[in-house]
């Protein structure tokens, strides 16, 4: 059953990353594909650098197995009677060269929970973000849309929820702000059986791939300005802070050993901390702003 | 008295920004100067930008109250019997742009206790470090000496004892790596009177100048490469990590309602995360992280 698990991660692995090199020109489709070890774990992460859609975009399949699970894990089961647990995913960053288009991140994800007579539990979780920096309406209305439709096909009242709970969690308390606008994110989810599980899952990918593709070829060759570079470089601070201070993938990650290269590979690749928004680009963050505090809950 | 001690502060303050800004071409000798007051406090923060010398550096000012402590500021009188507390300090944090010219950063402060009679308690904390990107082993032993030559005067046990104490404090689990070549950091200090510590404080802000400022003269118009400059914003993300994952004033600042403008104006000005260090850098990246490992306490 866990070579079933892991046949369909790569999958939705592969999938995603030949929809992310497919918009890049043919001398930039080469990512690097490395195969790692770690103390708890393996995983395979492929990263798409300095191409002329991404600056940085960085698609991973890790899987990792235990005896004790971080507190991180957010996990329900009865912990006395755990024997072995496993968890695998896939998870997407995706920074874009051009401030125009927007930052997005995916994870799917199934945590599994085996005593001594095998199989004592499972569930899925997962989602995925936008973070424009220059924000186009018709785009953040097209990814909503898309993923509402998509959710309609498992479970009708799955979307909602699913959305609002993404906007809690990508909130940034210490500036007030919410991370991006939104999209879905769930966890300690059973839908049917797990394979009927991992199909949401395999589709939720298939969604994403389409939806920010479609996004990308919108804004990846349109021009901008060096403010406008600039500004995106600043608002990736808040990215990063949002990684480091909050993510709990991030902390699960560190927490439990995991590999920091992969872990941090979310990590946007370049960013400007300024003391304060500079004159010049307070035209931008004021839009900016007045977008992340609206409700883009279709 | 309070008022005798922010003057001490202001002063420390003034002294140390002065020494910085004597370093800069004349036209850039204009910082921001940014007086503000936030819920619990008030400060006064200072700040270059795109210097000839300082990409950032930051001086800041600050004087928070309240009635309870954050867990983090890590402090050790009878809760119960707290009416008030005062916490003052200068913070300082320079990123210069040279590659070859160490980012510094210092810290002097007081923490004071007042219950229904008046002062309890108090305690003075502290230090200072430096995090050079392409060493120069003559930069570090400088460092450590002006160091000891300085606490030497108030106490022949003190150096040794707080280049250890930061050489733990800074550094990285998750890399296993320390964040630069460390100096001192010391808390819960009481040296004779409180202004006798306050004196302290002083000097070691006066020796932090000059010897910084000696460090500075050397590097800051040394020539480097473009590729040099790119290890400079790699080595930077682990400082942006330690702040954010790690730093207790970070921290304290956040959770006691801080002003996050000025708790996070330490945060570096440039900096990039690439998945891994391009092969090109990786030649200063193991003659650095050689040095890192040395012990430079003298």
């Amino acid at each position: 059953m866990s070579n079933t698990i892991e046949r369909k991660f790569l999958e939705i692995q592969d999938m995603i990353l030949d929809g992310l090199l497919s918009l890049e020109s043919k001398k930039n489709r080469k990512p690097i594909v490395d195969n790692w070890k770690s103390k708890i774990g393996k995983g395979k992460t492929c990263v798409i650098e300095n191409g002329n859609v991404f600056e940085k975009a960085v698609v991973t399949f890790s899987s990792v197995s235990g005896k004790n699970l971080p507190a991180s894990s957010g996990m329900s089961a009865n912990i006395n009677k755990i024997h072995k647990f496993e968890a695998m995913g896939v998870s997407v960053i995706c920074h874009p060269k051009n401030p125009k288009a927007p930052t997005s991140h995916f994870n799917v994800r199934t945590f599994m929970i085996f005593d001594k007579k095998g199989l004592q539990n499972w569930w899925i979780g997962g989602g995925c973000d936008l973070t424009p920096f220059l924000p186009y309406k018709s785009d953040i209305t097209l990814w909503h849309k898309s993923l509402k439709s998509m959710f309609d096909l498992f479970n009708k009242t799955f979307y909602k929820k699913f959305a609002k709970e993404c906007d809690k969690y990508f909130f940034l308390p210490h500036r007030k702000e919410r991370r991006g606008v939104g999209g879905v994110f769930f966890d300690n989810l059973k839908y049917k059986e797990h394979l009927d599980s991992l199909n949401l899952l395999e589709c939720l990918g298939k969604e994403y791939t389409q939806t920010y593709s479609k996004i990308l070829k919108r804004r990846a060759s349109e021009k901008y300005s060096k403010d406008q570079k600039l500004f995106q470089q600043i608002r990736r601070g808040r990215y990063a802070e949002f990684n480091l201070l909050h993510d709990r993938g991030t902390k699960f990650g560190l927490e439990s050993g995991g590999r920091v290269k992969s872990i941090l590979s979310s990590m946007p690749p370049s960013t400007s901390w300024t003391y304060e928004m500079p004159k010049e680009l307070k035209k931008y963050e004021t839009r900016l702003l007045k977008i992340l505090k609206e409700s883009w809950v279709v």
